[in-house]
């Protein structure tokens, strides 16, 4: 089968089939994501060989359960070993012996099919066209703040970025009730969170008061958003950190000390939560595709992204 | 009156005496201790200029209130106006136009007299001596982290450094019924942690394993601690950040990201908390003195913190 594979350059090469392990589906993929994950892995982070992807959608080709063949499906990325002392507590997704699709020792999704558990599925409902279900595992890591905080009804929240993520946990807040503002450079961007119903703010030219906010989510994708977010938090206040990068960040600890400020990483979250936001429509995704390449052109995507300021750049694979 | 003042380089000097604001008493200071904050005041932090000294016992001379006078005090160190938001929501500690005793915009206790808001006085028992008031303040510093963090009976706790903060806040949390392990360097710290029935670890040779402590207190006064931290700490884990320091630190974000870890800063605590702590001698104080210098030799006590390891040292006024 065709593939994208890292292995320390990324490149297009036809690979063996995956091998279904017991328990597991073999899915055919019909559309991809590609993450801010996927280009610091390109970086080096994670240090993963191997085919990236992790957002998808598929369809299951091949299952010990024959109830699964020919259903469009998602699928959560953590495999677990299901016997640990984290999977016991129901907190599978730190299991220490995980593999994680596309970045922890498991090929991803920028393939023609990839296996997957079958516990790991989530059928999609007809409602979801896939350019909306590969969506599912990022709108599920921005319904994680929900589980990770309080969020009491009209709080402020600032969600710092205005990128793919920022932008689908900034209306999963807003859904929830939270006084949502927007912090972005993009103008075509903040001009959805606007039509939205959100405030906006342009980090370039309108000056953001410091401590203003009672929880900022931190999605800029950059070592430099953690110190603006400390800048912005207001004393006891929450700042969720949503990017991942590889690089170390750097920030003043004098401010989380003395403003009391609780920071918290944020990962990923659940699935059929997302489907349902989905469904409903309570959530767009849709209007954050920049782009659809072919998987044989997913080269020329990742060049894309590099050039280019977009949102969500999609692969198809058409196997 | 005699005083330490911090101009960029530290002097002993003969300043006026303090003015006493309406609602405020004058304090003799009898001893005052030296913390980490300071010796940070000296290399840059808070760009204070000014009498140095936040930790202290006093008697008051002067007050409005004549019920006061010949008391012997401790008092909270931060300034507040009273009528902010944050004063409102009695978060004064964390009011915007505050002051704080010898850290901003207000001088400190390192001199023979102190002038301080009545409303931040606590009087000391009879049964504490003040060897052992003179630690209120860096004690309810301590005490915090119960006001912050659920402590569940038998928790699993590490506190990374044996310095003065570090042992105090493994008292506190032992007594609070953690189960304390202190991480350090020195034997003869360590040694005072294992006579208080916690348990030790050498850094330097015993090696920790990852991911092992439910709360990690972060007390080690330098920036590599919080990466330290967040080794040791189990995921969905919680962080609490003691240390401030005038250096930016660096750390690995996706550690916090990925283990969804909570870094929660900790600063200033209760006095009456910290007070029945050393009533009831739950905490023991007055092992961690080093030595004490006078107010005089207050340059040498600096001077003698930068080139020897040691815990405590007090400067004994004797206004």
């Amino acid at each position: 089968m065709k593939a994208l594979y890292f292995d320390g350059t990324l490149n297009l090469r036809e690979t063996e089939m995956p091998k279904r392990a017991p328990g597991e589906a073999l899915l055919a993929v019909k559309l991809a994501g590609i993450c801010g994950t996927d280009r610091q892995i390109l970086k080096g982070y994670s240090g993963f060989r191997g085919i990236p992807g992790h957002e998808f959608v598929g369809e299951v080709v091949e299952c010990d359960d024959a109830g699964w063949i020919g259903k469009r499906v998602v699928g959560e990325i953590n495999v677990v070993c299901g016997s640990c002392e984290w999977c016991r507590r129901g907190l599978g997704r730190h299991c220490k012996r995980r593999t994680v699709m596309g970045i922890v020792n498991r090929p991803g999704a920028f393939a023609e099919f990839v296996a997957l558990p079958a516990a790991n599925l989530h059928e999609v409902p007809h409602e979801v066209p896939d350019e909306a279900a590969v969506f599912t595992e990022p709108l599920a890591a921005a319904c994680e703040i929900l589980e990770q905080i309080p969020l009491p009804p009209g709080a402020q929240v600032a969600v710092l970025g205005d990128g793919r993520l920022g932008l689908l946990a900034a209306q999963v807040l807003r859904h929830a009730q939270a006084q949502v503002t927007v912090i972005g450079h993009h103008d075509d961007r903040l001009g959805l969170a606007r039509i939205w119903g959100m405030s906006i703010a342009h980090a370039g030219t309108q000056p953001i008061p410091a401590k203003s906010f009672t929880i900022v989510v931190e999605a800029t994708g950059s070592p430099q958003g953690l110190d603006q977010a400390l800048r912005i938090v207001e004393p006891r206040g929450t700042v969720v950190m949503k990017s991942t990068f590889y690089e170390p960040a750097r920030f003043d600890t004098a401010k989380l000390v003395v403003d009391e400020v609780t920071l918290i990483g944020s990962r990923c979250g659940n699935f059929p939560m997302a489907l349902d936001l989905l469904r409903s429509k309570h959530v767009k995704v849709q209007e954050l595709v920049s782009r659809i390449f072919t998987l044989e052109a997913g080269l020329e995507a990742f060049h894309y992204l590099d050039q280019t300021p977009c949102l969500k750049v999609l692969l198809a694979s058409g196997a």
